[in-house]
């Protein structure tokens, strides 16, 4: 059993007859949110409230139908049904060993007369930490298939609140975090939109989910969706006259959204609120939403820290994911007789160097890119037959290495970059996959840089949508563990599909190489791309002055390295990347020690400090071990962050290693400048840490004999 | 070996200075076609005239590409080369053991200065039964990737023909055949365009290809292309103005008809001339367009005579492929759970009926469509999900099937109906295949009825054209052939794929029960879909008078029972189907008896009679086997039609049966009423055979013993 059950339901199901019943009031168990459901002049609508402060105002429901009536008016309430559960579960892996599932239910169904008394469920859930509802369709005479031409669900605002966002765009997610009042989106919309390969920005002004926003009196709002599944993707249109969001889902082809067969819902939209911005982070809101996995078994589903040949890629510019110099391959080539860069980073030497450091550092995988045929021109020419997934490179050999890695045990983790050519991995799935058990491959990354194929289909699309848990799928059937980038946002589906168990999905440490991160986007990131599930962010970057590559410009990475460790506890994920070259950890042995201690699954997290933008402070218990680690990190300002200690068991003596920035170090000068300290800390210890400009830091604390203790400072 | 290559070329490469040449001539080996290319104002142009006739006048040339120079105009001559080119090859299987491949080649090289000297070639290869010609694009440094936005051929006819024809339309070909002159096109482009599920009818006056064309003085003409390989399907164009049509390429879903990456090039453009009808059906020149098969192993590829659970379903009411009542199914759905329709047609009962009775008359396969699962609600939604291939229905059991039918020497075959949802299928095609070589089926029919999935594109382009041919490919992974339906018109590729053994892509038997086909309608089908390729017509059907089913209302096939027999001979296939019922055959066992003996393969054909849309009368002799079958069919007006013999060997004397229409047999009247004589016949026999309105004849001849000629009457 992955999961626990234990449910309290209690169900009271209130049959009226539909001319009285017109609003109904729920509120979450612990009172502070409250929701209502009004049915004015047959259109439905919903507010919410937070402490008595209005976080919705009255927003209209509805989904527009294509040649077909629609279901956005002409309803009478045909029955309201009200529950409560409290039930709590165990993801196999996570930031909580137990999640708490506690919410009341409202359902409310609403049945058109002028069309045969066909009808839908509208389903509330309040929970203490914020709502989802969504529209539910019945298997019912009259409603079979249907297609969507738009959904309309409005979130009124309450006031023009301080909003992160990145601007609505159906093919990418890979923006930079904009921070402005709802009111100033319009007039950034151009700013915001800067260049990324394959984009197809909204042309009116829009933000996509999750949206993250803090009004004036100090309520932190963050929209998003969960258990997005056969639907497309959902952007949001800015209102700024009457600060109203409203759906905007993502079109295929021909411009329709979304093909509907009951029974048949949408996914849940979320509404996470508190006047605590830690308790954004701590919301399990869209992971409760989501359904419990089908898979029977899920023992082969396990963390992964991993390091790879991919940084090199983009910095020491020595190295290339392309064998040959030629510009135009195909398939069908024999490419033994390309002519060889002398470049080529995934050769049987190369890769053999970073097994023999994975085996030596105690990493399960190394990531091979560029082990394959096709990348001498994968990119821009919306090519079908880019790659077959099967055939390496001809100074890649894939037997020999399979073996070499087994003798080491250490895994080497498979790439399938897709170039966006869907057509051409889906009809090689099954072959690729079954040639990754032959080869001792566990767990993938997949990449869908480009422009889709089938053309005219977008990332975030119900077809795309679908073709990522297909892939998830698909790979469980080989016990196979999957990492997507460049995939749609995620929304929770990683509890239904546990082996899809991390994403990329936003401007990740890539672009560190491309121009740069700013320094606050990684505290904006947990509030947003990461509310949706983990993300294979590729932290670990020591080396972030790439002008010491001689090919690396004036460019850096706009952290400390401090900052760098510290990303291995604030940014959650069950597959951590130690994402730079073995070379440059050996120059840093000692900070490199918190990478290869820290944890990648938790019984328990604690959201220390928090505000978007600004900084984030999270402590985690490592999973079954007397074992915490945290990691604190702040924007472009220098901060000291104070926390205490109190989740650790009272009485105990235990020995702290902070990993934290030198008081000369800044992101931009002397980032590499830390110091590391060793402290005993108790339940009842405090700590006040100066983190540098573009800084952080990290602890590892554990337990530790008297004589280990003996001498150290007490904190 | 499957083909002998026995190439005797004379290359003669003309490297002439680009201002100096302008125009060149060529000539068929028989000195009968001329073909004249020229380049005026740097347009390149061709002409095509027989005999001295004009064929094609100067008709312009070129490609049009989007977002980049096209390959328009703005040319020289670089360089042109002349061979001649006489070898012959063997088909695995077909209408001849030997094909001969004579033709003189023209390759002009023409190069675009103002564009870098970026170059293409026109390839001609005039042979004595037509014109091939083709554009194809060198692999070089200025042009790897490009976008085909329309391609601009034009066929400048010499007067305002005689055609057959049917509209142009993306995703159906099966339009009933219309006559007339090509000036009355549009004004009949209306009602030549009938409802047919899931069509795309083109807006401006066009015709599907091949075009069958007769000019005032007595020319046949034929165009159509070979080797349709990742490029979309051509339509023509109709000017009547000029009496030109034009090259109109199937479009993607987003509006562009052509991913081209170099080395590439278009299909074959095809124009078979003769002043015989007979030698349009004789023409092998598409197939000699075609290139080998890369296959090595083709020991599997056979011909295939069969019956199958398949016309009950259009005439006998009684069964149905869909087991439920239902009409909103999933595949998730427990498809026992259904409430049984009591009329599904694929039981494990009927399905062992249709075995026995294969078994003890003959037969290679059983086809069963119906088999599977997801047939409740299968077409007309849009739906992705429809079937999976691999689920039987309740009442199917494959493993007792596989087992009966192997103690019966019988093969099952395979149905893949896709419902045009081939992102499904093609993610479903390895296990699919495996699915079939477990149960050891060895021939599957596939469907592609509805709009396609992926939305946007269409049955006619270049994405699916490279889904039948994947699909052809993976298949032969497994030993499979495959036989098509609602595919595109084939252009020779069973050449170069020979598992693809045959299509139906053209109005077949399934519309008798659906309105009827005209009694002409088989006189055209070999001048127009058969040029391609064989068809799976589906011929056989004795009991043409449905109302004799109680459902069957007063439907007929509009043929007597003797034509039926004929098209075993006129319509070539080496897949063929006796399409009736059992019970049917049983009540005319006489009949029966030729659909038994009739041969599938061949070492010779004669074509002794023909004119498209009257008549046609073809004898062939069976591959291997002194054995020698003959079928005549007329349209809708009786006929003599007059053959002779001379093709026996001489000398000897053979046994002649003769399958004929009665005197009082009529498509419309009577049409059961036949005579079955047997005659001696030798290489000086000579036969005037009558044939009723909408009739045929049918003839096997075989060796007899002088005992068995005795008594016979000597034709």
């Amino acid at each position: 059993m992955n999961f626990t059950s234990k449910k309290l339901a209690l169900l009271l199901v209130l049959l009226v007859a539909p001319f009285l019943v017109k609003g109904q009031t729920i509120s979450s168990p612990d009172k502070n949110l409250s929701l209502k459901f009004e049915l004015k002049n047959g259109v439905p609508s919903y507010e919410l409230s937070y402490k008595g402060k209005p976080v919705i105002k009255p927003s209209k429901l509805g989904i527009e139908i294509k040649d077909a009536p629609s279901f956005m008016d002409g309803f009478t309430v045909k029955n309201t049904a009200q529950s409560t559960v409290d039930d709590s579960w165990n993801p196999i892996m996570g930031e909580e060993r137990t999640i708490r599932n506690k919410y009341t239910e409202l359902v409310v169904t609403l049945s058109q007369e002028k069309n045969n008394g066909r009808y839908i469920n509208l389903k509330f859930r309040l929970f203490n930490d914020g709502l989802g509802f969504r529209y539910e369709f019945p298997k019912q005479k009259d409603l079979s298939y249907f297609i969507i031409k738009e959904e309309h669900t409005e979130f009124k605002l309450a006031g023009d609140h301080k909003i992160f966002w990145i601007p609505g765009d159906y093919d990418t997610n890979e923006y930079a975090y904009m921070t402005s009042k709802i009111s100033e989106i319009p007039g950034l919309q151009k700013k915001a939109t800067i260049e990324i390969n394959a984009q197809q920005p909204i042309k009116n002004p829009s933000v996509q989910t999750p949206s993250m926003m803090k009004s004036a009196d100090g309520l932190y709002i963050n929209i998003h969706e969960a258990a997005l599944i056969n639907y497309p993707a959902m952007f949001l249109n800015v209102d700024t006259a009457t600060m109203t969001f409203s759906s905007h889902l993502t079109p295929d082809a021909v411009g329709n959204k979304g093909y509907m067969q009951t029974e048949a819902q949408t996914p849940w939209r979320t509404i996470v609120v508190s006047d605590k911005a830690t308790e954004i982070l701590a919301s399990k809101l869209i992971l409760n939403l989501n359904e419990p996995t089908k898979y029977k078994d899920v023992s082969w589903i396990k963390p992964v820290k991993y390091i790879g040949v991919w940084w090199e890629y983009f910095v020491a510019g020595k190295s290339t994911w392309a064998y040959g110099t030629e510009n135009n391959v195909k398939l069908s080539d024999d490419f033994s007789k390309l002519t060889p860069n002398g470049k080529h980073g995934a050769t049987n030497e190369r890769v053999m160097r970073y097994i023999d450091f994975a085996a030596a550092n105690g990493f399960d995988g190394v990531l091979v890119e560029g082990w394959n045929v096709g990348w001498e021109d994968w990119i821009g020419n919306w090519k079908e037959e880019v790659f077959d997934f099967v055939t390496p490179y001809p100074d890649f050999d894939v037997v020999k290495l399979r073996e070499y890695a087994k003798s080491k045990g250490v895994k080497i983790i498979m790439h399938h970059e897709t170039s966006a050519s869907v057509t051409n991995y889906e009809r090689r799935l099954d072959r690729a996959f079954q040639y990754m058990k032959d080869n001792n491959y566990s767990s993938v990354k997949t990449g869908y840089v480009g422009t889709i194929i089938p053309r005219g289909e977008h990332h975030d699309g119900q077809s795309m949508v679908n073709h990522y848990i297909h892939v998830a799928e698909r790979a469980a059937d080989y016990q196979i563990m999957v990492n997507s980038h460049e995939a749609v946002r995620p929304t929770g589906l990683h509890r239904t599909f546990p082996n899809w168990f991390a994403q990329e999905s936003a401007r990740g440490t890539e672009f560190e190489a491309m121009g740069g991160l700013a320094p606050e986007h990684t505290t904006i990131l947990p509030f947003t791309r990461l509310m949706g599930g983990p993300m294979d962010y590729t932290p670990g970057i020591f080396q972030t002055d790439l002008s010491y590559y001689k090919t690396g410009g004036n460019q850096r990475v706009n952290t400390t390295l401090a900052k760098q460790l510290a990303y291995y506890v604030t940014m959650y994920s069950p597959l951590q990347m130690a994402a730079d070259l073995p070379e440059n950890y050996e120059r840093f042995p000692d900070a490199f020690q918190f990478i290869k201690d820290v944890a990648l699954d938790w019984d328990h997290s604690y959201n220390l400090e928090a505000e978007p933008g600004d900084y984030i402070t999270i402590a985690r218990k490592a999973k079954g071990k007397n074992e915490w680690f945290v990691g604190g990190i702040t924007d472009e300002n220098s901060r000291t962050s104070s926390i205490n200690f109190d989740y650790l068991p009272k009485g105990k003596k235990y020995i702290a290693t902070i990993y934290a920035d030198a008081k000369d170090a800044n992101w931009n000068e002397k980032p590499q400048n830390y110091e590391i300290y060793n402290v005993v800390v108790t339940s009842k210890s405090k700590l006040k840490q100066y983190i540098a400009p573009g800084g952080g830091y990290a602890i590892s604390i554990k337990e530790a004999t008297d004589s280990e203790l003996k001498g150290l400072k007490k904190l």
